[in-house]
């Protein structure tokens, strides 16, 4: 059932804090450590393994070029050991949906994947009979 | 940690069979009931709510434009209640990829939520530090 969980929606804002402060030790800390991460940024290729996930956003957060994100309509699927969190992700230029992916370590929620892809303009909503975009 | 569970797998693989065989029936049964589903189809606007979803596969499984998908690189992230599948999706004209949330539902895996997404040629895999494509 998709609700709120205050513990894994704090986690999830502090992903977007981290990305906002372009602090990369907090994004760091963040991602899970005994969990195999993955990461799809939008447009990019799936990435699989922490050394891949942190370089990446070593070279996002270091970048000058990097968005301003703001986070919002968050939903929750809970769950005792693996919890996701759906959310809205607005830029400059339109929205992005995000399915972030938390996994328990050590008591606390820490990010085990992050898929951000684009979504059409109009955001998040449950839509009319819009085709979707397949690649053909 | 990523790795096989058999039990979610082929939940998944009956998710894209379902895709394949345009069998709406089939898919309106692998989708929770209990839990509140949601859907990111590529390009499209999030739905969120099974009336929704379903309206959203009716419309894609009822036409001839429908892609033929082939589902390949499964992932993993398990949990009791929740587990999630990564895996590309190729079609003609590219590769999506794909994050499909399970949760258990009378001792079934059922899905309640998918996102495909367009990512970069070379499909999946640890890549190199290419930028990914944000909107601005």
């Amino acid at each position: 059932m998709l609700h709120e969980d205050p513990d894994v929606l704090t986690a999830n804002a502090a992903f977007y804090r981290a990305f906002a402060d372009r602090d990369l030790d907090a994004m760091d800390a963040l991602w899970a450590r005994s969990a195999r991460v993955a990461c799809i940024h939008p447009g990019w290729r799936a990435l699989h393994g922490r050394d891949a996930v942190m370089e990446s956003w070593r070279s996002i957060l270091g970048s000058s070029d990097a968005p301003d994100i703001v986070c919002s309509g968050e939903s929750v699927i809970p769950g005792e050991t693996v919890a996701v969190v759906l959310c809205v992700e607005s830029l400059r230029g339109g929205s992005l949906a995000a399915t972030n992916v938390f996994v328990r370590e050590g008591g606390e929620w820490r990010i085990v994947h992050h898929h951000a892809g684009p979504i059409a303009p109009g955001g998040d909503t449950g839509g009319d009979a819009e085709p979707p975009r397949f690649l053909n």
